[in-house]
């Protein structure tokens, strides 16, 4: 049976399980290496963060196809017999080069090569495409808003717009990868360990009879963990209730953490808020806004010179609303021996078992990548695929999640400025060694 | 324990929890009424497809902390273990108005409005927009594209794209009703009892050592269900093997389904393919076009004059791309007996339980909606909203997906065609009564 928080083999388009019956009915069974890719057809991300491979893993560690999944592929009258027979059994026994979670990658280069009979491997296509696309969508829209937030806390506010309750919890997981502080999302709290953050809303403000009312209860229920939600009814007015109950907390020992802005000219309220703020003898009492943030509309608040400490990150950014999919392809690069390209218009894939190595320059930041062959070997570059499943095991350790955010940060302190631009494209280099390319003739 | 299909009241936003805490802690017991709404701000949709109402009863029936959300919650040491014990042992005891699945609805009207105690409903609030949002976006998306397809058939084809696995069969369902005829996600076939369909990918084409050795294997393997996939390599050569394959099935008394185009200059193609076909006397061979298909490209298409067939729609409608996100909001409008709305700039919020009446004009079609008080009645209108769970408990029997689909199709044909338009804002007339709008004061 497939674990609860898995898709299990049924989440695939049906023509997998058509393509594999056809290989297992002609009697292919070579060994097949597909190879994953992103492209960038409009450009409008210079690298992506790579994220998603342990949920990838886990699946083919538990693939296995149930009764009842065995029963309705019966039940579509398309299947010979003793292939569903066969199909029960199935396993996946092959091996998986990966880059790590939090590599940065570039469009074109190899995230992921699988190399199994080939009914294995095309039957779980669309598994891997579905689990890598979303998670590294995010990952890398969250990492351009860390960019932009400049050591600002960011925290993830999105689960009420992703797209389903799986999404909620990967935009949760790849935010927090990609360096954001905390999320909303309690689930993915509970099950990965992310710092879970919030406190009101305005429903809250209006079902007392004042919102001094609504701030004092809240205060009194949560003495170390008030941030005061102050644009239901008038800002400045809000503002300054706010710092009324946080002087109130203080003769109690308490301190509110800060006030929350949710709407209207950041610049302008902002600037207000701080000075009622202080002027109340509460410098401490930080400012955290939400509404409609992402990389771009971080970036104008800050340089407007806004004095806002934190930023709550939602929509935007949970659907990566400005690039809303990832153009990931899973592409069959070799079979036996042979290695394999697809020339349709537009859509040409690089043949054969692949590697990469980032080159370093001078100043030790990334300086290019060559995409060799897998046997290549450069003296003076880093390959970044990693054996990381072999005969259908895991042969590496799951890597905590904190790790994960720590070398998401130290990559991207190797990644130049221009590449980090949010509005221009820059493409870092990356070229094809000399061997790979013979081999695409 | 929650059902493994449903998400629980983890996937919350931790500050519905908080709020509820502080709700608790101040004795604030007084029944609540939320409204869910959708706003438009980009004006990019002219009408709304409601989906999703099944899944949020379902969660809502369900609803209960285990025992390990529990003390997941007291691991956070935020909350008063008395209100830990109190939170065991909660469940949904209020009632829901909402719209039925499949009804169309424009900006500002309330879909759902939810009356229970405010705990209760305060703490449901995440779960009921993440989940009718996906719903509701994509039925809605998915309806512009039946729209431009007149009548051609449409399969959901999104789900290496979709954003993870949950989004995967929502896009699948909310095609389905928005009128498509199958989907390639096998997991909601099985789920939803929605008709699978697909064939090959270019994999199994180069797998073989020739396109017509691949064409020749998938049709002995599924005599009466090959459509050849013809771009691999030529498509104009492709259309040729495809038409020798579908004349050898002939001898045997088989019949190919048709011929799918996947890249390339679509009318310029499929007149070619077409003619090709023909020729060889296989005029009821289909063409079948993917490749980057939404409403706009499926319009275009068809205007050219193509001779395609069916479509098969992916990425860009299963992640609504040109609007990738329902600006879904859960609104306080009622607390005991006061009427509540919220002020903040460009956010304000109608106060109050409502109704929605919609008027007929004098050809049948939708005419104009108003927004009304709950309890008032117009004589020559009908009432949208309908009561669907009362103490919890569903109230009326679960509409199968089929009916679901037959009435958009039966509302949509009383939409007048210019609020179709898939490129120009039209807004359909919505006005508010008189009763409800004093009350606004």
């Amino acid at each position: 049976m497939t674990p609860p928080h898995l898709a299990g083999p049924l989440l695939t388009d049906l023509y997998e399980i058509t393509m594999a019956a056809g290989y297992w009915a002609h009697d292919v069974q070579d060994r097949a290496t597909f190879s994953v890719f992103a492209r960038n057809p409009d450009q409008k991300r210079n690298y992506f963060v790579a994220a998603g491979l342990e949920t990838v893993l886990q699946e083919l560690e538990a693939y296995r196809f149930s009764r009842e999944d065995i029963s309705y592929l019966q039940s579509l009258k398309l299947f010979d017999p003793k292939f569903m027979e066969a199909l029960q059994k199935i396993k996946f026994t092959g091996e998986v080069q990966a880059l790590p979670e939090g590599t940065l990658f570039f469009p074109d280069e190899p995230i992921l090569e699988i190399s199994a009979p080939i009914v294995e491997a095309q039957l779980i296509e669309t598994l891997v495409l579905n689990t890598l696309g979303i998670a590294t969508l995010i990952a890398t829209k969250a990492s351009r808003c860390t960019h932009a937030a400049a050591g600002r806390p960011l925290v993830d506010f999105a689960l009420r717009r992703t797209h389903g309750r799986d999404a909620g919890n990967q935009v949760a997981r790849s935010t927090y990868i990609a360096g954001f502080s905390a999320t909303s999302n309690v689930q993915a709290g509970q099950r990965y360990g992310i710092p879970v953050a919030g406190t009101m809303a305005h429903a809250f403000v209006t079902a007392f009879d004042s919102e001094l009312d609504a701030f004092r209860a809240y205060a009194a229920t949560f003495p170390d963990n008030t941030i005061f939600l102050i644009d239901t009814y008038d800002t400045l007015a809000g503002a300054r209730n706010a710092a009324t109950i946080a002087l109130e907390m203080q003769t109690s020992g308490h301190k509110s953490l800060g006030v929350r802005l949710d709407s209207g000219d950041m610049l302008e309220l902002s600037r207000d808020v701080r000075r009622i703020l202080d002027e109340a003898g509460l410098p401490e009492m930080k400012i955290y806004a939400s509404s409609s943030f992402d990389e771009f509309k971080i970036t104008e608040t800050i340089q407007s010179g806004a004095p806002i400490d934190a930023f709550g990150v939602g929509t935007r950014v949970g659907v990566s609303a400005d690039a809303p999919y990832l153009d990931i392809v899973y592409k069959l690069v070799r079979l036996g021996n042979r290695n394999i390209r697809k020339l349709s218009p537009g859509k040409v894939t690089l043949a054969g078992e692949k590697q990469i190595f980032r080159r370093l320059d001078s100043r030790g930041m990334y300086g290019e990548d060559i995409i060799t062959c897998r046997e290549e070997t450069l003296a003076d570059a880093k390959p970044l695929l990693e054996p990381v499943m072999a005969k259908g095991q895991k042969t590496k350790p799951t890597v905590l999640l904190t790790d994960i955010r720590k070398n998401v940060e130290k990559n991207l302190a190797r990644l130049d400025q221009r590449y980090k631009n949010i509005r221009r494209h820059e493409a870092f280099p990356v070229r094809i060694s000399a061997k790979l390319d013979a081999m695409q003739k």
